[in-house]
C-alpha cells in the first residue's frame, strides 16, 4: 500500500452518502442505497462515505453499518473510492474497520469518539489503537473542539493515518496546525464541514471538503471544488452564494433537520431518499416550502408533465 | 407491574457501577464487577446501575454490555434494584433492553441519543419506540441541553415511564419542569449530577440523586440522601462540603478524568477497580496526589501494615 500519495484521493470532494429508510417500517431501502451510489458516481463524485453523518451513521444498527459499507463497495464496484465510516468503543471500531477491509473498502474514517468523558492523551490512545490494528488507510474525523489538535500532532507521524477531516469551525485553530504538522507526513486535510466552510478552509490548508449537497446537487460541488483548486476567486463566491441559503437551512434547529433537508431535496428533484429515522422527525410544511424555493432557484425543478 | 410505584424506587441514591478493565489487555475484570457490586449493596446502596456512564457505557461493546447487566443482576441477586442503562440506535436499544429484561434486569435507563442531529419531536419518537418496545419500567437520562424538555413533558404520560434523570445543570429549567408535568403521571425527579447538584435538585423536586461515588464513599453518599430526606440543612451543607472537592476534581479537564478519579479513591483505599479504556487516560501524578489528600481527609486510608 503507497500510503504516501493515498491521501491525495481526498484532494477531492469527499461525498457523504444518505441513507435510506423506508417510509414507515424505517427499514433500510438498499435499492435506494444502489440508485444514491450510482447517481453520485454518474455525476463525478470520486470519494463515497458511506456511515458518515449524513448517513445517519448513529441511527444504524451495527450489521446495518456493516450491510451499508459492504453494499456501497458493491454497488460502486472500484469506481470511485469508498470510506468507510467506523466508530464507537475501540474494540467495535476496529471490528468495523477489519470489516470494511474483508469486503474491499479502501480506507476508513473514524468517528470522534461519543465518550462523555475523554483526555487529550486518551482520544490519541483511541485513535492510534483503531489504526494500529486495521490495515487500511485511516482518515480521522476530528470535531468535538475540547480536545486539543495536539492528538493530531501526535498521530500524525502514523503511516496510515493519511487525512483528517477536520470539522471545527475555528480557522485560527485549523491554520495553526496544519502549519504545525511536517509536511513529510503527508497528511491532506479535508474540510470537515462542507460548502459553506471549504473556502476558508481551503485558505488554511485544506485540499477537499465533505459534501452532504453532492446527494442532490454535485454539479455545484464539483463546481465549488474546481474553482478552489484554480484559485479562482470570483467564481468561488458565485457558487458559495449559491449554496450558502441550503446549508444554513440545515443548520436550522441546532442542525437538528441536517439530513431531512438534504432528504428532502433530493424526494423533491425525484430521486428516492425515503425518511429519516429518529431522533430526527420529519420537516415541517415550512422548511419543505423553504427547500423549495431553493430548488426552483437553482432551476431543478422537475419538468411538469404536460396534462 | 405495578409502574404507579415503582418509580418510588429512585427516590434514593442511583449507584452507578464502574466497569473494572485489567491492565494491559483491558478486558473486563468479571471478578472486579462480582467485589463492586457486593460492595454496593452491603455499604447500603439499593439502586445499582450498570452501563451508565461512571459504568464508561461507550467504551463497551455491545456484548460487553449485555453481559455486563447480565452478570449485575447475577450478582445482585434480587438484594438492589438494577436499572440497566440501554443506548444507541433505536433498533440497538430495544434489543439491549428486551436482553436486560431477559435476563431479569428490574428497569432500563435509556441514555440521550448521540447522534449529531436531534430534533425535539424525533426525541419523542426515539425515547416513544424503545419505551413501547420494552417490556420493563423506564428512566430517561436527559443530558442534552438543545433539546427541549418538551420532550419529557410529551413522554410523561407513557405509563412505562416511572423517572427521569435530569442532568442539566439549570435549575430553573428544571423547577419548571417539575411543576408543569401533573403529578398523576408519577414521575420521579432524579438529580442526573450526583451529589454537588443534589441539595439544589432536590430544593426544586428531586427526590433521588445518581452517585459515582459510592464506588468508594457510600456512606457520605447515604448521609447526604439522610439529610436531605429529613430536611437537616445544617448537615445537607456539612456533607456537601466533604465531597465538594472530589467531585470538583472529577470535573478538571472538562470532566475528562471523571471516571478515571473514581478508580483512583477506589484504589487507593483498596477496593480493585482496574484501569479505564480509551478516550480516558491514566492520571497525572499530581491529579492521583490530590486524590490522595482527599482520602486522607476522609480517614479512609488503608491502615499501614506494621513493618
Amino acid at each position: 500500500m503507497d500510503y504516501q500519495s493515498f491521501g491525495k484521493k481526498f484532494e477531492d470532494i469527499s461525498g457523504i452518502t444518505i441513507t435510506p429508510f423506508k417510509e414507515g417500517s424505517k427499514e433500510i431501502d438498499w435499492n435506494g442505497v444502489k440508485e444514491n451510489v450510482k447517481f453520485l458516481i454518474n455525476r463525478g463524485v470520486n470519494v463515497l462515505v458511506p456511515c458518515g453523518n449524513t448517513s445517519e451513521f448513529y441511527a444504524l444498527t451495527l450489521e446495518e453499518v456493516k450491510e451499508e459499507i459492504r453494499y456501497v463497495v458493491e454497488c460502486a464496484n472500484k469506481r470511485a473510492t469508498v470510506l468507510a465510516g467506523v466508530g464507537y468503543s475501540v474494540a467495535t471500531a476496529i471490528e468495523l474497520g477489519n470489516y470494511a477491509k474483508d469486503v474491499g473498502a479502501d480506507c476508513i474514517m473514524i468517528h470522534m469518539p461519543v465518550h462523555p468523558f475523554m483526555t487529550d492523551d486518551g482520544v490519541v490512545d483511541y485513535f492510534k489503537s483503531i489504526i494500529e490494528n486495521v490495515d487500511l488507510p485511516a482518515v480521522i474525523y476530528f470535531k468535538n473542539p475540547a480536545i486539543s489538535d495536539r492528538v493530531l500532532e501526535e498521530l500524525s507521524s502514523l503511516e496510515r493515518l493519511v487525512a483528517v477531516k477536520y470539522a471545527i469551525n475555528d480557522l485560527p485553530r485549523f491554520a495553526r496546525t496544519v502549519h504545525s504538522i511536517p509536511a513529510h507526513h503527508n497528511i491532506t486535510w479535508v474540510c470537515g464541514i462542507a460548502e459553506k466552510w471549504a473556502p476558508f478552509f481551503f485558505h488554511a490548508g485544506a485540499r477537499g471538503f465533505t459534501s452532504g449537497l453532492v446527494n442532490l446537487y454535485p454539479e455545484k460541488s464539483l463546481e465549488l471544488l474546481a474553482a478552489l483548486k484554480k484559485n479562482d476567486e470570483t467564481k468561488v463566491w458565485s457558487v458559495w452564494n449559491e449554496v450558502l441559503p441550503f446549508e444554513n437551512l440545515r443548520e436550522k434547529y441546532n442542525s437538528g433537520v441536517n439530513v431531512a433537508i438534504v432528504k428532502e431535496g433530493m424526494r423533491q428533484i425525484g430521486l428516492n431518499p425515503g425518511v429519516t429515522r429518529e431522533p430526527v422527525s420529519p420537516l415541517s410544511a415550512e422548511d419543505k416550502a423553504a427547500v423549495r424555493t431553493l430548488i426552483h432557484q437553482w432551476n431543478l425543478d422537475i419538468p411538469k408533465q404536460p396534462q
